[in-house]
């Protein structure tokens, strides 16, 4: 494992120590300020041998997310047995391969994010961490917090899914319900947090739940066999699942690991609650606040996301395309669906490139 | 993969051809009939050579249990992406890994049989499948007859979890729920089978959900390095997990794949519905229907497993013991875990040799 050399802010380019905890980035002057990215010299990594090293490393054993180890921190992790999902091949479309992250610890892609979050917070001896969640966070937060030993205290809408509540509650954790949505939810916390001591461990707010999430990025190339798929269809609320990808395609180029042209990132929300689609459509740079949100895909309830300006700027760069989706089909199955899967095309030239779906998420 | 030779009764040792569908033994007398296991010639298999190809062969792919292509039926999978679960090294008991069951596709270990049991429903033409389910199998078939387009009749005991029955019902299958136990169910299934042309894909009343459990046993030597546990300690409902690792531990040790001895085998049951743990304390060959039959465990409400002599002959070869376990301890998560993990012991010896506790199923 890489020791990091520093924290970037994407905004105003400053580097920060990654020594002690950080949130977000102390050096921007301007509001709201730069979520921060890791960064390691990764020289010492370049070229196929470092990149075969890993299948064969992980060899006989389950590693899990970790099996990336060589391009994350060098720290113990608090693991549960998150990432390296299966990749799923359409019936229905050949051309398109579906990820399967409901295979995750608690059900969901959030276990990458909270494991590196979480494992970083042992590592830097934190004792209280604090986030708002849609749903799903809380169940993964809850869940790493008690692996670690560590308290957990959650803010989530009054009518987030059963589900989630009861499983944060049944991890320990300290959960409130609040009358609002996960913005209210983020301001308490935000309120809070310094008087109570604890650290916000909210999407975007700190550091590594980004790089937790970059192993999406990393798995989906290596299990198409080190190639770009054509694009990559993805359910946006906090967005951190595509920005950690993004991270993860452009570690893979600067350590020449991949082949083929970067896919076309595809933002998919739900109808009424689509601020980055609206921002998208109009042209904008970041999002305005969305009234009313609500949709049956709860972690898709998020009506201004924290890193709106870099999804925007990613979905722009890659020549991608921001979509609000409504959930006009009438089974059960079908609405749980449309808003909460994710698809990416393969490059081989020998199938039809067709689009289909593929669960990010499971249960939403 | 290998082609079947033939389909193998543990009771009267007939040979019985894999060519059609078969249900139990044709050929035995008494009652009832001995389940069929599935025969293959593996010598060409033998030595270390053929096994590390299964490492070399995943390579970067995810193939879950079907890595094991090799030692299962030579036929085109119906997949969902189960098996290659984590083991988690335990931190309260340092000599003890958790096999994580929970990541399967719907939440269990039920993946792995019905996955192979419908991958050969669908090799043979089969159109209607039918099974009683005291609420995680339901879950498995339904959604691997949707995968395959298969049609699925289930019978549930009507307080199985809710859970269990919206799934079954989301993925498009025929719910019955029946005012009684699984016993009741399984009657329910075989007394309409014939005039409703469904075929009986029970537990041990087919041959593939065996071998499709038997992948837990490779999985779990595989992934301690090739060599056996000192003990399993099993959650045993109708019991096709151990019978299937047991089946694993044999092929393995044909295959010269594995080292050590083979391990205690701990049959885990729940206080209040107990009959294979009452029958290995009173010395009997097979169990006893118990009566009022209950736990929260809902997976392990099993009042006579069809496979009970199966168990019993296991237990005792593998010089382990069969034990019923109250839950006595207050909080939820401990409820839910008392009767429903499992754990095996590592056999290095710098460790420590404590029992910790496996999720072998999630969500009970």
């Amino acid at each position: 494992m890489p020791a990091i050399a520093y924290l970037e802010c994407p905004r105003c380019h400053a580097h920060i120590s990654a020594q002690s905890p950080q949130t977000v980035c102390s050096e921007c002057t301007d509001q709201p300020a730069g979520s921060l990215f890791v960064r390691y010299d990764l020289s010492h990594l370049h070229g196929t041998e470092a990149r075969e090293a890993i299948a064969r490393d992980a060899g006989t054993a389950w590693r899990g997310m970790w099996r990336y180890h060589s391009v994350l921190p060098d720290v113990v992790p608090v693991t549960l047995g998150e990432g390296w999902t299966p990749m799923l091949q359409s019936k229905r479309y050949p051309g398109v391969v579906v990820k399967e992250e409901g295979a995750n610890p608690t059900g969901t892609f959030k276990a990458r994010g909270l494991a590196m979050a979480v494992t970083m917070a042992q590592h830097y001896g934190l004792k209280k961490l604090a986030v708002p969640s849609a749903g799903n966070a809380a169940g993964a937060l809850a869940a790493y917090a008690a692996a670690a030993g560590i308290e957990a205290h959650i803010f989530m809408p009054h009518d987030v899914p059963f589900a989630n509540y009861v499983e944060a509650i049944a991890y320990g954790a300290n959960v409130t319900l609040v009358d609002g949505l996960i913005s209210d939810c983020a301001r308490i916390v935000n309120e809070r947090k310094q008087q109570e001591g604890w650290f916000d461990i909210s999407t975007l707010k700190e550091p590594f739940r980004i790089e937790g999430k970059k192993t999406m990025g990393y798995e989906l190339v290596e299990q198409l066999g080190w190639e770009y798929p054509d694009a990559v269809f993805y359910p946006t609320g906090g967005g951190v699942g595509m920005i950690g990808m993004w991270k993860a395609f452009e570690e893979l180029e600067e350590l020449g690991w991949v082949k083929g042209k970067r896919p076309k990132m595809i933002a998919i929300q739900a109808a009424d609650c689509a601020p980055v689609a609206r921002a998208f459509d109009q042209g904008e740079a970041v999002s305005q606040m969305w009234q009313d949100a609500h949709t049956f895909a709860s972690g898709l309830r998020v009506p201004k996301p924290y890193g709106d300006a870099l999804i925007l700027e990613i979905v722009r760069a890659s020549g991608g395309v921001a979509l609000a989706l409504t959930t006009t089909r009438s089974s059960l199955l079908s609405r749980i669906g449309a808003a909460t899967r994710a698809c990416c095309f393969r490059p081989k030239a020998r199938r039809p490139r067709q689009p289909t779906i593929i669960c990010w998420r499971r249960g939403l």
